[in-house]
């Protein structure tokens, strides 16, 4: 990560202020409140304000006129059951909102959940900085023979060496030919708009980014997932964290019901009553593809 | 507006709780917290919840590392200038949350707003209150002849009595036969799902409900404009001061550029042109239809 | 249903006419095209139009050039691949628009899903037709004890007709008050806009509602389930099978990974683990609720 | 544009077929659909598939039961109120499909409009093809003075020349080297997941891209302004040729009530009232800033 002083004493100071509110407040969440958290080799996850708590949930669901909270376990309760029937809606209820810093290529997939608001750094307004995400050797890995759109084995260092001096040079000479063509003294005075196109996929954006606890947990169903590539999941690993900081019982909630769990299909449900009933299934006799039927005895073994 | 004591008290022990944050806070809004907000006879709007302020929107459209304002001019300045070019993304950066009491009709309108989330108090769950909205004499007109979905001339008293006893007779017989549904001694014992069924439409219900800033302005601009019906007016009124208390800079941008600006159309505004280059311009010369022509010339003349 | 002559003519008039188009078509579908079929009492459903068919899925899946189809169980395949790892975005490039007849109360439930466009039959412009929903005798129950928003055993015929006259009668004497505030002769002029809060919530409604193949499937998992309510469930029901007439590779996707399909909790997991493990696992230790228990055991029992 | 034999063959192939439709058809959209139209140098625009005609939006608007059009005139006028009116639900009732293929950095800028579905080609699946855009001398530009996200004069032929060899050179040897770490052979066989993150901004890329009518309006009203990024703006002006050919009545509204329409704020309004009352206003004393002034004046000029 790489704060200038300018920025860090700006976090530092905006970090400090403290005021009174009315307003339902998380005590482990105002802790990390404004602190950049690490991620990759210059990005940043930080949470900048949060609206609601677990309670707000409970408050919700039964539209009280109070805090709507009774015992505790009775208000976990119900926030497993809203998490079990998939009732999102006291879920909407509450709000978070990040700044975060990403390379590129990561903002593309990340994006592509509508469900948010996002402000980003404008880089036909502003030049970016240079800054650029260079993975790590043992994130260097070949293209996956079994999944199309997955990594296989770990590079060897040579090569990952290599590989890494290919993507900094590339990245550091068209930055260099990026700041030329802008320059309007020494070089073209080119619109930023226009210069910007030259620059690699793996360079850092920066942008606000904001959604509801439900949306930031499908967000984390599908981006936690181990299928998901490594420089999102990353990001996705550290808002679990805050989840549990934030609302300890739906993150519990969602542990239990979204992440640990399991869905079968008609067919497996069938394969599985043969089973329970003491029948020895095979997977030619299953109704299962080869692929599912894998799949699934992997649950099953766990 | 009929809240019990049980409620008001509810809402009292919670109004009380205060506590430290770190978060964007600001005090005119903390006062109006909780406060059930008088609409109609029944109704109410309390605000439950909000994220952000003024300066959190410059803060995103900005992408900073701190507070990110600057001084008070420019921060008013480029909330102007972000209004005026429909710059929306930074005013979803904000979030409120707000109790509602209203009737079930209004309750259709306002659904259509769909970026927005919404708890409703649940009639398959639970029982639904005696009250209904009974409109005040001076709101009951007749169906206007100009405007097909409108009102015209106000009732004569005597038959404002009339329409009131016709609606009243017929909410508190349609209740009374919705409790005898449901009693399980004395009557039938149906489900709630069904007995609700029989209830008018003028009933009262309630939800939490939740939108950004952009998306509150849009209700807004929408639901306070004479055209609206009355009744959701009078919630959107509400609204309106919460928006000026909550945020000032914004309240007072959205004034200029949404609530008090009008758009001209491509024809229109050839014949501003005409007009102000000395032209005398009637309507049938004009390329207006009578209707946009009377609209326009009473847009001029204010 | 009760679609007046004039109506049926209009609808004949329309179906009949046939254009040639180099779209994508589904000859199953079009057979089907603009016919009500009839929902409750006075309800129905008719399919007005529809983009895309499964191949159009593949197609996008693909970011192919031409119709992107491979044989067909290849094409199967995808889909199947698609369904199972929630793959939503190419179930999204398939639209269909229905014109719905509902009762209001069932209107409000369905609204809910905002990932829709609605254009709904105005009270405020238009005057309400004199149909209201009324229950079968056969759908009419008691409170269901064990579920707080469901129902339970049917009534007895004689006070299933008792609550059917309370029921007729509330909506006959609403509905007569309501023509007879509108009414600008022998009656009070209202406007439309007022006269309709008088109306019960088992009138009947209508709208145009279009939504994707993604969000269909979704409304169908939530309003086929049987603790949705019976009176939305008979819609959705008809949208299954309509589901099956124009995408069946897609259709059987969603019965064998969504309708058919079962999801486990993480501690339903590691039950389910312990018994193929050939130990006799009892509720108290199994680390599940009593409900919970019971409703894993009699899927397992199916 | 570059598509190969086989692209072309696939869309011919794919354009012939033509079958019986019960649903409205757009003639004049039929003839275009599938075929190619080139945008910058290896980009196009494709026409998938549609819903929807001028008839549907009024058909929606009055909930009818056959296609509830009357006379031409009097469905222009329905369809010109509701644009004057911004009743945007009707015209979310027509839906569109392209295929596009387009520069990364616009399709950076293009997918912030959440109201929309999208499957692009995936980078992590497959390889990309070796096409990056570089702009014609006439759109390199030095950075705007007065607007500071735009473009101000074009560059001399000279250094035009020398930024376009720039341009060239770096793409050329990023997609070099993002060939030769794919390679297993002789080069590291890296994950493409990983090799794509070395390419340049200016790499096209390709999707499916569908939308409703009312969204693809708020695009084109978006994106077809003089402020937006040139390389945008060509595609939005196509998709505007494409609104004609599609929907000819609510394209000509369109233009008059949006893209020709001018809106003036409160401050504005007032200007102009004491200017058709013959006074004289100037800037000091009117309550614009300068360069609302200026904006006003230029748009009363023409």
């Amino acid at each position: 990560m790489s704060l200038t002083e300018d920025q860090r004493a700006e976090i530092a100071a905006h970090a400090q202020d403290t005021q009174p509110t009315r307003r339902p407040t998380v005590p482990a969440l105002e802790t990390l409140l404004y602190q950049p958290l690490e991620v990759l080799d210059h990005g940043f996850l930080r949470v900048i304000d949060y609206m609601g708590d677990d309670a707000a949930i409970v408050q919700a669901a039964r539209v009280s006129y109070g805090r709507g909270t009774r015992k505790v376990s009775e208000d976990a309760g119900l926030i497993r059951y809203l998490m079990r029937h998939r009732h999102s809606s006291p879920f909407e209820m509450c709000e978070i909102k990040f700044h975060v810093k990403l390379p590129i290529f990561i903002a593309r997939q990340w994006i592509r959940h509508r469900m948010a608001s996002v402000n980003e750094y404008s880089a036909r307004y502003s030049i970016l900085d240079r800054e650029f995400y260079l993975p790590a050797p043992e994130h260097m890995a070949v293209q996956s023979e079994v999944n199309r759109q997955g990594r296989g084995d770990v590079l060897a260092p040579q090569q990952a060496a290599e590989v890494l001096d290919i993507l900094r040079d590339d990245a550091m000479r068209t930055y260099r030919d990026y700041e030329r063509m802008l320059d309007a003294d020494q070089g073209f005075g080119l619109a930023r708009e226009l210069a910007r196109i030259n620059l690699t996929l793996n360079t850092y954006t920066q942008w606000y980014w904001k959604t509801d606890l439900h949306n930031l947990m499908h967000f984390l169903a599908l981006r936690i997932d181990p299928h998901a590539q490594y420089e999102i999941r990353v990001y996705a690993e550290e808002m679990l964290k805050i989840l549990h900081a934030w609302v300890p019982q739906t993150a519990a909630a969602f542990e239990e019901y979204r992440r640990g769990a399991v869905t079968f299909s008609a067919t497996m449900l069938s394969v599985l009553r043969r089973m329970l009933a003491g029948e020895v299934v095979e997977q030619p006799a299953s109704g299962l593809s080869r692929r599912e039927w894998d799949e699934m005895m992997a649950t099953l073994k766990g």
